[in-house]
């Protein structure tokens, strides 16, 4: 029975992996065409309902948890491949496919879609733009706005904008993707998506390096980043204390003997066919030598490899370990986050020493994940005021890939200028003047 | 003496190199500061004058060529390089500065900035962003969207919007710098930018390919994309009858044997101290033995690299030589390509047989340049005709790099839906009601 119809709404529409909860939905929708979604809002627009947009429920910002009295757009049903040109590598699709769907349909045609991340297999390429979602691979291949070449978006008064180009280059005016990419479903709702392929990758170069100091890493990778130019794939680094609890939760084994402070996972691919091992290895010897590092190791195979991502994805079982926990994905320069782990570090461990603080992130990308836990919801709050107070001022960002959703938007001055804020109001004002899409989110 | 105080204002503020004259501006202005343009936007805004923007005048569009009785605001004097984070590859500088001046800044301090054109030395990189500008290395690292990671922009009403972000990712709502970037001025004065450097490259690999049908260029192209990924830089093909224009004009010689009615010039490389020759090499060996292509030279040296390019780079001498020429830069799907050039090249020789029509462009960006001379008035806005109205319905663009300016206005509806254009129109009646900036550009 159509949730629509059924007077029990099912309780995976209530919320998102947040894990919060905000009200009961007066209608749950999930539509199969543009159409369909046009002609709810043109509803919703004539008789003054909220609408809460839905994808794939992975969030973590509260951005798909509807309200009291909300009206639900879920487009898990819009989740068609329409149509693939693998001669250039673009691909259509409705907003609802997953990732997984879209990363296997470009498999299918010899391409690649470079996006991914851990929730793959529910969240859905919508979801993604809207969120501006990065992952693993942004080093080299940037977030959704680098994937994105077009979209279709039902504006609030119901309205269809069709701007589902597919070109690489196009200098006539506004492109209306950027209005709707990363704003969450603020300015409309994206609903179908024009996306760029690439060519699949070769055979990954993997290694693992310990550090004693944080400020040898963006040392290594500004060297890793001449030595192997577009390359380089992924510079995930860990503490040595998630690293060791990591390791304790998934019996793994840490690829190095040293104990360093802090752990890298450095991913290098080129083409297919081509391996990128020996470059890797000289580079990183040449940091041994210089002192800049404290123990590296190459993967020698493709359990090896599978092992050292073991350690780095083990945050599901981390999170579960240290429920409930407080999950951050701060944005700041590299030459700032040292000085900035190291005194966030010492204030919650001081504040807050019953709970483990364990950093880790994508540091080409600027991102800086921090996981605490334990912790009641004042602990959460605790965290929340040490690690964003300490980042103003320091041209970070409090979301790099998450989003601001319902859960950080008393935190959005921290990293966007009033001006900013300012211009955000001024459009959704143009676009949603009585504030029907997505009210609560980001601004309020 | 300042053109300000000055009853003569120079010649320089009055055309671009379109060579569109519209009328004479009352004032023309070179402020120092990002105050100094708020406070002339300010009083424009509460005189209601119109304002016209202009940076390094090489734009073709006619976007910087003022009206009669408009306030200049001409950005030469903001040319200062504020600030160069050579560990991460930041760079913080004025719009004014020329893209030489950004580029050799860049190298000085071990990195590259990745845009690239032949006007580098006159176009300033507030230009390049409000344009869009692409270049010869979009394959690889994009446009002035992938290049530029934060703005600070003078709104119509003389407010300042500081959103000079230096963060790779970055989720917290609308990218400001969007709305600036491709909008030619119409919604903003861009007056400062943050810009992403990358490593330098390698030496590049360069190699000439001749083919006698011109599908099997998409063909080509992706083979070397999945050979060489983003090692491939440039994919720049031109017909037959350009490369004969050309080396006429330069006595340049053709690299290759081969009359061939299609010419690519091609260009990979990989990270500094690596080397794609033999890569390359095979990927053309393979096309070769398949029969895609009928012959194909590698640069075997600095001196051959540079007078494969020459070939290519002749466009300033081409132009002259069909002098008054009309000059296109459209943008189309590979798959639709072959086909286009076929019918527009027909029309052409059908329609204006005294007049040559020389196709090139980079395929990999989805562009394609026709240039066509000498022409009269008549002849130039035929050739509008003919190639703007074969490009409807084809999913392509009327200006994949040049942007709209003053000249394609008429034909935007060619490549933005009748929803896309009304939600510019959206955003500019929310950002610049009065339309003060830029009027008269890429919409009325």
């Amino acid at each position: 029975m159509d949730p629509q119809e059924d007077p029990e709404i099912e309780a995976r529409f209530l919320s998102d992996w947040s894990g919060l909860s905000v009200g009961r939905p007066r209608e749950v929708h999930r539509p199969r065409s543009t159409e369909e979604v046009a002609a709810l809002v043109r509803r919703c627009h004539e008789e003054g309902l909220c609408i809460t947009v839905q994808g794939g429920m992975t969030g973590v910002a509260g951005g798909a948890v509807p309200a009291q009295g909300d009206v639900v757009i879920n487009l898990e049903r819009m989740n068609a491949i329409e149509e693939i040109d693998a001669l250039e590598g673009v691909m259509q699709v409705q907003a609802g496919a997953t990732l997984q769907q879209v990363q296997e349909a470009a498999e299918a045609a010899g391409w690649m879609f470079a996006v991914d991340l851990g929730a793959r297999g529910s969240c859905q390429v919508g979801g993604n733009a809207a969120t501006n979602a990065g992952g693993i691979r942004v080093i080299r291949y940037g977030t959704m706005r680098d994937s994105v070449l077009g979209v279709e978006a039902v504006l609030a008064n119901g309205q269809v904008v069709s701007s589902l180009t597919r070109l690489v280059k196009n200098s006539t005016g506004l492109e209306p993707r950027f209005l709707f990419i990363g704003t969450e479903g603020t300015l409309g709702i994206i609903t179908r998506l024009t996306l760029r392929l690439h060519p699949p990758m070769g055979q990954a170069a993997v290694a693992w390096v310990a550090a004693s100091r944080f400020e040898a890493l963006p040392v290594l990778l500004r060297q890793l980043k001449k030595k192997l130019g577009s390359g380089l794939c992924a510079f995930e680094f860990m503490s040595g204390q998630y690293v060791r609890t990591a390791c304790e939760l998934t019996g793994a084994t840490v690829p190095v003997q040293t104990e360093g402070a802090w752990h890298v996972l450095i991913e290098a691919a080129g083409a297919a066919g081509q391996c990128l091992d020996e470059p890797l290895q000289e580079a990183l010897m040449h940091a041994l030598e210089g002192g800049d590092i404290d123990d590296c190791a190459m993967a020698a195979s493709q359990a090896h490899r599978e092992s050292f991502w073991r350690i780095r994805e083990a945050i599901p079982e981390v999170l579960t370990h240290l429920k409930p926990p407080a999950t951050l994905d701060i944005g700041l320069p590299w030459a700032r986050t040292a000085e900035y782990v190291q005194k966030v570090a010492a204030e919650l461990q001081a504040r807050l020493p019953q709970a483990q603080h364990l950093f880790l992130g994508h540091l080409g990308d600027n991102n800086l994940h921090l996981i605490s836990g334990p912790l009641d919801e004042a602990g959460v709050h605790a965290v929340d005021e040490i690690a964003y107070g300490a980042l103003r001022g320091c041209g970070g960002t409090v979301s790099a890939e998450h989003g601001v959703g319902r859960l950080k938007k008393d935190y959005l001055a921290v990293s966007r200028t009033p001006e900013e804020i300012a211009l955000m109001r001024t459009l959704k004002q143009a676009l949603d003047p009585a504030g029907i899409l997505n009210p609560g989110r980001i601004i309020d």
